[in-house]
C-alpha cells in the first residue's frame, strides 16, 4: 500500500527535511516513529527538501508499507511516536504510482519579516531592523511573476533545469509584520530565499528596484541580494494533479 | 552604584530563573552577561523565582556594579553578549537599599491556555483539549480576590508566610485562546499554576465551583487541582513604590 502523509514541522531543531550526516532530519524523526508503528524499515520520500530552520505547514510525502491501517489510525498512532514539534496533518491511501516529489505541481512558500523583535517568536521570524520601503518591494516582486530562468536566485545548482514558473508572488502588511508568498510549479535550493533577500535589499535602499529582471536576464547571482534567513520560511502546501 | 534590571526571556531552554545544580538557569546567563562587560563577578538579585519552562516579560533584579556606563549602554552591551531568547528591556541606576526582592510590591502573572494546539507556539501556550465552562472559570476565579492563606494553593512552602492579597483576577476569552491574570501583593511557589489548574479542573466539571472557597478555607493542597503546565505562564511585571 502506498501512502500520502501531510505533515507541519517547526524545523527550529532540525538540519532540514532530508536526512543529514551532520544533524538530525525531519524525514530520519518520521521513517523512526513509522518503524515503531510498523516494525518495518520504511522509507519516505518528500515533496523536496527544505533547508535547516525552516518550517512547514503542509509538506508532503509518500511512503509504503504492508501495514494496512485506517487513515485516521496512521494519523493518530504517528502523532503518539512523534516529538511534539512534528505533527501529522493526514494520511491518505494512493495509488502505487504516485510520487510525491516528481507528481508535486504547485508549491506555496510564505516568507515572515518583523519589523518589531519579538523574543518568543525569534524562530519563526526574521527580524529586520532597517526601516524598509514596501511600495518598492511590491513593485519589485511583480517581476518575479511568470516564466523565467531563475539561476541567478538559487545557490549549488548543477545540471538541473532552471526554469521555474511562478503564478503568484504577493507581500501583505500588517502592522509590523510583512508576509511575501509565492506559488510556483518548483523552487530551485534557496531561491525563496534568495528572492525575498533581493526584496528585503531593494526595500533598504541598498538594491534598485530593477534588479530583478537584471538578475533574472543575466543569471548573475552576484548581483541579487543576500539569502535571506531560515526562520522566517514556511512551506504552506504542495498540490498534486488528484 | 546599584542597578535595576528589567529583562524578558523565553524559559523554554532553562531551568527556571534561579541557577540549578541540574541545568541552567537565566540568573547565570545574565551575570555571565554581566561578568563579560565589566571583569567582576557580579550577583544578581531577582524578584523571586520563575520555574523551569516559565517565561517573563518584565522579570526585575538588582546588581551592584564598580563599573559606571550609561543606562542605555548597560542595555546595548548586556544585549550583546545574552543569547536571543533572553533581552534585557533597560537598566536604571537606583540608590544603594533597593531590593529587587524585598521592595516588590506588585507582580503581575499571566497564564495563556489555548484550545487549538499550535506546533509554533507549544512552548508559549498550554494547549487543553477538553471542553471548558469558561462561565464557570470566570464565577470561580472571583473567589481568588482579595486577602487569604494560599496554603492550599502552593507547594513546597515551609515556615513562609502564607497569606497573600490578590488585587485583580480577569479571564478574557479571545477566539481558542484564554488568558487568566493575577496581580497581588505576592506569589508563593506553584501558587498561579495550582490556580489555574484548579480553574481548568472546575471548567472540564472535574470539580465544583465552590473548590476555591473550600481550599482557601481548609488549606488542603489535596482538594485543589493538578498543578497547570509551565509552558503557559508569564511573569508580566513587577512593581515598587518609586
Amino acid at each position: 500500500m502506498r501512502y500520502k502523509l501531510i505533515v507541519s514541522y517547526d524545523g527550529s531543531n532540525y538540519h532540514g527535511f532530508q536526512k543529514q550526516n551532520n544533524g538530525l532530519g525531519v524525514e530520519e524523526v518520521i521513517e523512526t516513529a513509522l518503524f515503531q508503528i510498523t516494525k518495518e524499515e520504511t522509507n519516505i520520500v518528500g515533496s523536496g527538501r527544505t533547508d535547516r530552520g525552516v518550517h512547514a505547514y503542509g509538506q508532503v510525502c509518500h511512503f509504503d508499507s504492508s501495514v494496512n491501517l485506517q487513515e485516521s489510525n496512521w494519523t493518530k498512532a504517528l502523532n503518539t511516536f512523534l516529538p511534539s514539534d512534528i505533527r501529522v496533518i493526514s494520511v491518505t491511501e494512493v495509488s502505487d504510482d504516485f510520487h510525491a516529489r516528481f507528481h508535486a505541481k504547485k508549491k506555496k512558500y510564505s516568507y515572515v519579516i518583523t519589523r518589531k523583535y519579538d523574543l518568543f517568536k525569534r524562530n519563526h521570524q526574521t527580524y529586520i531592523h532597517y526601516p524598509l520601503d514596501v511600495r518598492l518591494m511590491k513593485e519589485a516582486l511583480m517581476d518575479f511573476v511568470g516564466k523565467h530562468d531563475f539561476y541567478g536566485f538559487s545557490t549549488y545548482v548543477i545540471n538541473k533545469p532552471t526554469i521555474k514558473e511562478i503564478f503568484e508572488a504577493t507581500l501583505t502588511e500588517d502592522g509590523d509584520k510583512i508576509v511575501i508568498s509565492f506559488v510556483a510549479d518548483g523552487f530551485l535550493k534557496y531561491m525563496v530565499r534568495s528572492m525575498v533577500g533581493t526584496l528585503i535589499d531593494i526595500g533598504r535602499g541598498k538594491l534598485s528596484k530593477d534588479i530583478v529582471k537584471e538578475v533574472l536576464e543575466s543569471k548573475d547571482r552576484s548581483k541579487a541580494g543576500k539569502t535571506a534567513k531560515p526562520e522566517g520560511l514556511y512551506l504552506e502546501y504542495v498540490l498534486y494533479d488528484e
